[in-house]
């Protein structure tokens, strides 16, 4: 074990508030626990689900951290009793389930993966939360397959990019909808084959259009909510899933069953943070060996919209909730 | 090939409206078509979808029978080209898309089951659209699985007896609601831990009372449809599926999205008439498998509540509406 500080810089939330309430404060360096690593960070990711924690509204699970932030890149300076697939000195991503924006952040083995082939830390650091989230919900609960059609709500956003070209890659065709005509380019620029600008046109009927003859998508990712569960469930083609993953416009609205029995629908959804280090473990299996070669390789990659340093957690969720950022904004802790 | 008539008997629906419409009637003999048999039917299953049928509400898909009547069992008399499976004078019982409600009906190979051991043609005529149903829709879709717990709304009806005593018999822990404090007992005489009268308690908070220490279920089997909702999703335990095969209190209701995503439950539903042929025959393969050797022996069968002679298949309907029945309502056609 190399020698560590007893204490370390984090960002708290000094109460639950707007971007101003995420301060520099100073706190014990983390133990890893069985099974677990202590990382030096180099690279924090910064995630809506943080947002709504700094907000208050949701809470870290039992056992969690309170120091904001789901995933960093860094190297291993110390390991747990039972870590067995790491070592002191590998450089490596992980998820975890909150302390991301500080000096260092303890991580259960099974949630770290390799930096993958040509990528740096700040790229590395991108990855976790947007891949994790996307693998488990897109492909595990949403079962999408090579030749269907994947639509992506928030095409622009974190989740949103690394959807598209995750779902391009693995030969699916895909859909996007986004804000801006700037952020439809963006998406149809990472593999989308047509992104729907919701502010000038009715993504449903852009989309029918655009599929005429065999209208329709069969997979949707969803993080808009009630507003728009109508439109998807008419959207949807025979055997369609609808997931879950965020309500940015609340979760409440009215429903008519009829669709979902008549074409046989599945709507789902799932949060990442609180499930156990088992099934994380088990999507990590999965990117390993699906996902890493791709990223190795160049086929896709996170995109980045900003890097700040970790003082600057601030401006970071100020970009976060402009809405104006295209792809993923991170903070930098350390040059390692 | 045996002889046979060139007209028959059926039931036809005269003109849409309630029981008094169904009206006997002279029709060609079907003939079967490449990869079907025809039937001469001893007896016909009567069941929900029928009614609606008869109410002008769930026209025939393409192709089908405008003649009601889902499921028969009967002898083979005749084969179409490309039939392999079967042979003239082999007893079955099958699913059918229409026409079970007349002397002889034309019905896919695959959709063809033997009649058990040791049953009649009569309780025989009782299994296929319940079965298909449940199978598909509990164990399918619903994935229910050994050591779990389901809960059946109408359990007393034809569809909630099977679905009752399938689980039970494949280890689930079974929960029923019903209408009557007899229908309650005939639930749980078939092997619902606790069957609820809706009438009498909130069936959400009579589980929960039940599962008290670890509270819900983890696959509702739900035909009422929008009044139900938000209770069965409380209802469901993390993981949990939530199935539609109808939609009796009607379809549209409000919903709140976010038990979908925090407890990662699915949503789903099926009907079964309108599905491919080729689906269906994986049912019947899976049913063959697994719910044959169980009928076979004993350890299952279905609560038959009425037979009538087919003449009098507006009685029969009138006492599906009544909804006083147990169990299944059969029309008997011959005495084969």
């Amino acid at each position: 074990m190399t020698s560590l500080p007893e204490t370390m810089t984090a960002i708290e939330i000094s109460t639950p508030g707007g971007p101003e309430v995420l301060k520099p404060t100073t706190r014990p360096v983390p133990q890893p626990g069985p099974g677990e690593v202590l990382i030096r960070v180099a690279t924090a990711g910064v995630n809506k689900p943080d947002a709504l924690q700094r907000q208050g509204n949701y809470p870290p699970p039992p056992g969690a951290s309170d120091i904001p932030g789901l995933e960093v890149s860094g190297v291993v300076v110390a390991t747990g009793r039972d870590v067995t697939r790491l070592t002191v000195g590998e450089r490596v991503c992980a998820l975890v389930t909150g302390g991301g924006y500080a000096d260092y952040v303890a991580a259960p083995q099974e949630q770290c993966l390799p930096v993958p082939d040509g990528f740096d830390l700040v790229r590395a650091a991108a990855l976790p939360e947007t891949y994790f989230t996307v693998w488990t919900n897109v492909f595990d609960r949403g079962a999408l397959k090579a030749g269907e059609r994947l639509l992506v709500h928030g095409g622009s956003s974190g989740i949103g990019t690394t959807a598209i070209q995750l779902a391009r890659a693995l030969a699916a065709t895909v859909y996007a909808t986004a804000g801006t005509d700037d952020k439809c380019r963006a998406c149809e620029d990472l593999g989308a084959t047509l992104a729907v600008n919701y502010r000038q046109a009715d993504f449903k009927d852009a989309i029918v259009a655009a599929t005429a003859g065999d209208p329709g998508v069969d997979v949707i990712l969803d993080m808009v909510g009630g507003p728009y569960l109508a439109r998807n469930l008419e959207l949807l083609r025979r055997d369609g899933r609808l997931v879950y993953i965020a309500f940015l416009q609340g979760p409440k609205t009215d429903i008519d069953l009829r669709p979902i029995m008549m074409k046989r629908l599945t709507i789902t959804g799932s949060t990442l943070r609180a499930r156990p280090v088992a099934e994380k473990a088990a999507i990590a299996d999965a990117l390993l060996e699906t996902v890493w070669p791709l990223l190795g390789a160049g086929t896709i990659g996170p995109v980045i919209d900003t890097i700040l340093p970790l003082a600057q957690a601030a401006d970071a969720h100020a970009r976060l909730e402009s809405s104006d950022h295209i792809g993923k904004i991170v903070l930098k802790v350390a040059d390692l």
